[in-house]
């Protein structure tokens, strides 16, 4: 007799596909019903829910992680077919995504990236880091990534950006990740990539929007600063919050020391807000976000 | 034309009586489904829903705050009839829940609860106060709180518990809040109250189980302090941990300065550990907590 | 021989009287020593000194407790000509500062405050709550400390202000607490209190200034929220921040819901703040506070 | 006329050469004026002072960053001279120390602190990376740092700790950090190195000393983890604490999610406590640190 080993078999089962399945809809009687109906029919399991319905504006967000044997294609028309026709469904296979990274000089926050990537913790493929200085490039080529610089000496900032986009398309990121990119985006960018932009900002927004912001803590004397990782939209630092972080300051500390107090916050703040975006735990919502 | 005015309406609606179901099962296919259709079935409107699944155990646990026109007999038959027989299912009204308090001498974390109390910001009726010493009368009293004094002078540790237990169990409380009461429970105490006693001990827990636990984190040479409410048990400051929290401290600290600092620690904890279980959002599993 | 008990001499020692000199000045060499060697000169024990120098600024601070045989007025007279003549000299007693506390409806800053000074916690004497509303009456009666409700009803700004300062100045109080006080102070109010007034905003300040900040974080959609004590100056919002502190919220809260969060943040750090003014230990400096 | 440009006088003197001065000493009247008195004498600037007297230990601990015409070896004689013969003085130029760092396998904490050194922010040379695997070759080798490989392989721990000791000893560290070095040292290593030798423990210490701490505090269902920074001593786990810092963690949790989350709080506070060390900041007080 042959027996099955038990080990193994844990292996199989662990490295079964899983899927998440998004969906934001109107809230209404039935949706959870609905949905659970579908999955348990398909003979599916359910290894992650969570669920959210906001008072206010009535709207239901949902993040499902699935396993078992998933026809995709099939099962997103079933789903689609039990809820609403507003509903927005999503059904993703749970792999690595494909990110670039734009960056300009400063290097905390796109080196703690590399690092991560370099240590398996990021689910993703960095395809590219694109910058406006040359700076990087020996810091990014060690850990062979593709570094491209594109000046933005003597060009507009139009012809920066359709430099930049041209770049940006021949990798097909599903993530843009601004590290430290410190130059404002056009609406034209911005929309070339909706909800695809995350952007590091070195302030607890929404104090201290714009330029310097340690400058600005530092001159107004609060006693905690902090990072804000948003998605970029058209209004500067406006954009849908996913995460923030703070660390206490005081009286003795200049902006040069905010400055390095703070790297700690921005580059875990961004990791941690890059980490919930590859896992598809972030909903827009309005101006906000939901993660699931 | 009658028109049926808006505002009252609304305060109609927000005034529907709500229930919370809670259910501890074995995790198996179709648990959400076949609750969920029981809930539809019966029209009624899901407010909150939350799941978890525990990978490790394979146990699963789901709050959800249901309102619309319960019979709650009835739903409650129709639930067990859908689900596993070991599922452990409750259905409570969401009402203010019955609580007692136990105190010794402090009075930062009994009277923060007893500002909030005054405050209406706990979904409580605290019942009574009974403590092993007089001091806290009149505080007690300002807030027209029925206060007992029993002392354990001369008697034995099981005389003054049996004289506390036949005091606590007049009021019938549903929730025993330890607020800094300094003396060590037996188990045929703990086993009177089993999963009903909150206690809020001084430490980060583990760090610092037992007496003096200031002395010790100053002894240590810690630069942070915390507090931990945990759920009372047979092992002094082992029981489920459901809230801790913590407060940077220095070299410059005595023990006496870290217990001022940990005092806003503890009545925090404390409070939101009490707000957890009149909210009914706490299972628990094994030695520890799910909070949903 | 008769010994003297070593105890009985170390709580001698202990209560000897205690003064804290504060000194503001421009930096410039042998400040310390000048000053360190009057404290020698006049046989004085340094229990505790810190100082600052800012280096933007070039300013120094210097906080220092000392115990002794002191002739206050002679040793204060004996440091001025030690220093120069544009330095700020102060030699306070350590004992308890008069405190006025104004407050509107809202109960868990003002009540905190009371438990912590029924406690004796707080180095202070509270000499009166004041209001210009009735609902904290019987609150602050409780604690024996004299309340007063000067209605804002059918006067004019100015003319309610007059009737709070005439009320305000019967208890000349050395620091004057804004518990949630929720009138705007005009200019005249603010000049008649310079340095005395201490107020908590509802926010982490300098994000949302103004009228319902917990509204305006929620609309934003912030992953934290805070509280900001800080000075009060002729700009609403706008002076020296004492202290700050912040708790996590996520996309499940109401404005409700973040406004209780919140209030555990208000309470503590308007306490921390207030400790620090008894203490002796808040310097302002331009905009922004020392706290040595 | 010729004028002396202002900026390349600023920067002149902004790179007169710092010394730190550091004092541990029994407290006793006219420390800090007799100190004082030969810095003033000598015409030195104070840039930067901080003292702190425990007062449970009568022990005096001061650090003072001067600049001027320093003549090192006279004036460490002249403020012997001045204090008790028990003081204990070091008088440090402000210069890169050199640090030897010793690692095991994993990526984190070595990975920052290497990104951290090429981007300027350790005021550190670092000299070698010891580590008792491979793996980490090809990390550390990316950033032109001289990595030596000593495996354990087929040795006892004092055969393998001679060798360990015999390569440290070639670069002659100031401080020696251990990123995650899983092997515990001997008495006879801990000795070679007194109060050098800085390690990250991966628990909120004391509670979880020992191996797997994040297992541990899974295990014991924390809501709160932490990591700490320590010298090492005979004890495991035990020596004086330099730095702690903590995250908050919930039911849905693993425990390899623990560790994923206390990674960052690993390498930052790593970070803190190294440049405490590097900035000469941290006197050991008994089994503790003062930090000033």
């Amino acid at each position: 007799m042959v027996l099955f080993p038990k080990n193994l078999f844990m292996g199989i089962i662990s490295k079964m596909q899983e899927y998440t399945l998004l969906i934001d809809a109107e809230d209404s009687k039935g949706l959870v019903y609905n949905i659970s109906k579908v999955l348990f029919a398909n003979n599916l399991n359910i290894e992650k829910n969570a669920e959210y319905v906001d008072e206010e504006t009535k709207k239901f967000f949902m993040r499902t992680v699935i396993s078992g044997n998933v026809n995709a294609n099939l099962l997103l028309k079933e789903i689609k077919e039990a809820l609403p026709d507003t509903a927005q469904i999503k059904l993703n296979k749970n792999q690595k995504k494909d990110v670039v990274i734009l960056a300009t000089k400063e290097t905390h926050v796109l080196g703690d990236l590399l690092i991560r990537y370099s240590d398996g913790e990021l689910n993703a493929n960095i395809k590219a880091v694109i910058a406006n200085h040359e700076n990087l490039r020996d810091l990014v080529e060690k850990f062979d990534i593709p570094f491209t610089c594109i000046s933005a000496e003597g060009l507009s900032r139009e012809e920066h950006e359709d430099k930049m986009i041209a770049k940006i398309n021949e990798f097909e990121p599903e993530i843009i990740v601004l590290a430290k990119y410190m130059r404002i985006l056009t609406p034209k960018f911005v929309q070339e990539y909706p909800k695809k932009v995350l952007n590091i900002h070195h302030s607890f927004l929404p104090a201290f929007i714009g330029a310097n912001p340690y400058k600005q803590a530092h001159e107004r004397g609060v006693k905690i600063i902090g990072a804000t990782a948003h998605y970029v939209t058209d209004d500067l630092d406006e954009g849908p919050i996913i995460a923030q972080d703070v660390v206490s300051v005081d009286h003795s500390y200049s902006w040069q020391d905010m400055r390095k107090a703070g790297r700690n916050v921005e580059k875990i703040v961004l990791a941690n807000a890059l980490s919930h975006l590859l896992e598809d735990k972030v909903f827009v919502h309005g101006n906000k976000t939901v993660i699931l």
